[in-house]
């Protein structure tokens, strides 16, 4: 079963213009997607959807097809299900998409190829999470503990944590797709990625946090 | 009704050593927090709990009453709860406590002064929040999802997202204390904290983070 790798990557992102082109290590963030993506080996073929010369171009550079996206699907109240609909009416060839955020600059291939093993051993859908430890809260005043106990507080040993949702990723059937749904199925997986690999570039703040931690793991390896 | 600050400051702390003295723009941690407190003015006096020579020398430095903790509350394994309870045996004066994590660089007076007028209002016990848009999904396979509908997942302007504790700060009632809680009571309140100053500093990345974080902030300034 093959599988399909997908960066939708629009221009006029919100927050910081230019999301997808931002360089880090003098590398725009879409290029390091893209060779993350081929270094996997588990796509046959790569495509970036964009209404963007500039991303087109880098998307070219990176070795990826193109695929000119309908204004409709590049705007700000646009959802990923809505662009990723649009590509695969264009593939009818497809029957598995993997959307792969170009934001995440510490993606690993070794993630993109667990999602796609579980894929292919018969999950409908798999997506990235972070395990985290945090204690919540219900929302006003009193508020009342959601997933602890006040008076027996697990130490981090002792509990698991929860998974949250990190966006990196999303695998799914297209039969799944059509049906609105990125995430779901008799059988929906996930891959854990460790909370340091999960970075979503979001703010002008969150490019120098990925350059600094950049920095601090090379200076650990030399 | 008058509110103790206090901070609890090891001096073996686990993860980074001298966490509590991690020089951040030229200034130990704990001096830092310590002049937030005193800026706060809502404090009738301040404390610092430790058993170390280093920190108390940098408590005093700071303006705050040192407490000389017993042994059995600076291992590894006790509790915030067994450290508080240990210096308000030694204090029966005292009928609220406020205990300031030291490790949050970005606390601000204004969040403790909200905080201890709850207290003084009525409420039992008041703690710091940090509100994030996270999904969250049942661990184990098949996974399903526990705050979202995937079918409609909502922007992050159309939900108010979740409350998390950050560990910043407990204000809680010595009667409430000794029932082995510090969060809890018929009026258990919070403090909401943005997450860009909810900041914990607990490894060497996080020090990097913050860094960069008050670097940033002065040339916003300038």
């Amino acid at each position: 079963m093959s599988v399909t790798g997908l960066v939708l990557a629009r221009g006029g992102s919100k927050g910081i213009k230019n999301k997808n082109l931002i360089l880090l290590n003098k590398k725009p963030l879409l290029l390091r997607c893209l060779e993350i993506m081929h270094e996997a080996e588990c796509f046959s073929s790569i495509w970036v959807s964009t209404d963007d010369d500039k991303i087109a171009e880098c998307a070219e550079r990176g070795g990826a097809n193109v695929h000119r996206r309908a204004e409709y699907t590049a705007t700000d109240r646009a959802s990923s299900l809505c662009a990723v609909l649009e590509f695969i009416q264009h593939h009818p060839e497809i029957c598995v998409v993997c959307i792969v955020q170009c934001t995440s600059p510490f993606l690993q291939a070794k993630y993109l190829r667990t999602a796609v093993d579980k894929i292919q051993g018969g999950y409908d859908s798999v997506f990235s999470v972070t395990r985290r430890h945090l204690f919540r809260w219900s929302d006003g005043e009193p508020t009342y503990p959601q997933n602890l106990d006040p008076k027996q507080r697990p130490c981090r040993q002792e509990w698991t944590g929860d998974l949250y949702e990190n966006g990196m990723f999303y695998i799914s059937r297209v039969n799944l797709i059509f049906e609105g749904l990125l995430q779901g199925g008799s059988r929906c997986g996930y891959v854990e990625v460790p909370q340091e690999d999960s970075l979503d570039i979001d703010s002008p703040f969150d490019v120098i946090i990925a350059q600094e931690w950049i920095k601090y793991c090379q200076k650990e390896i030399t």
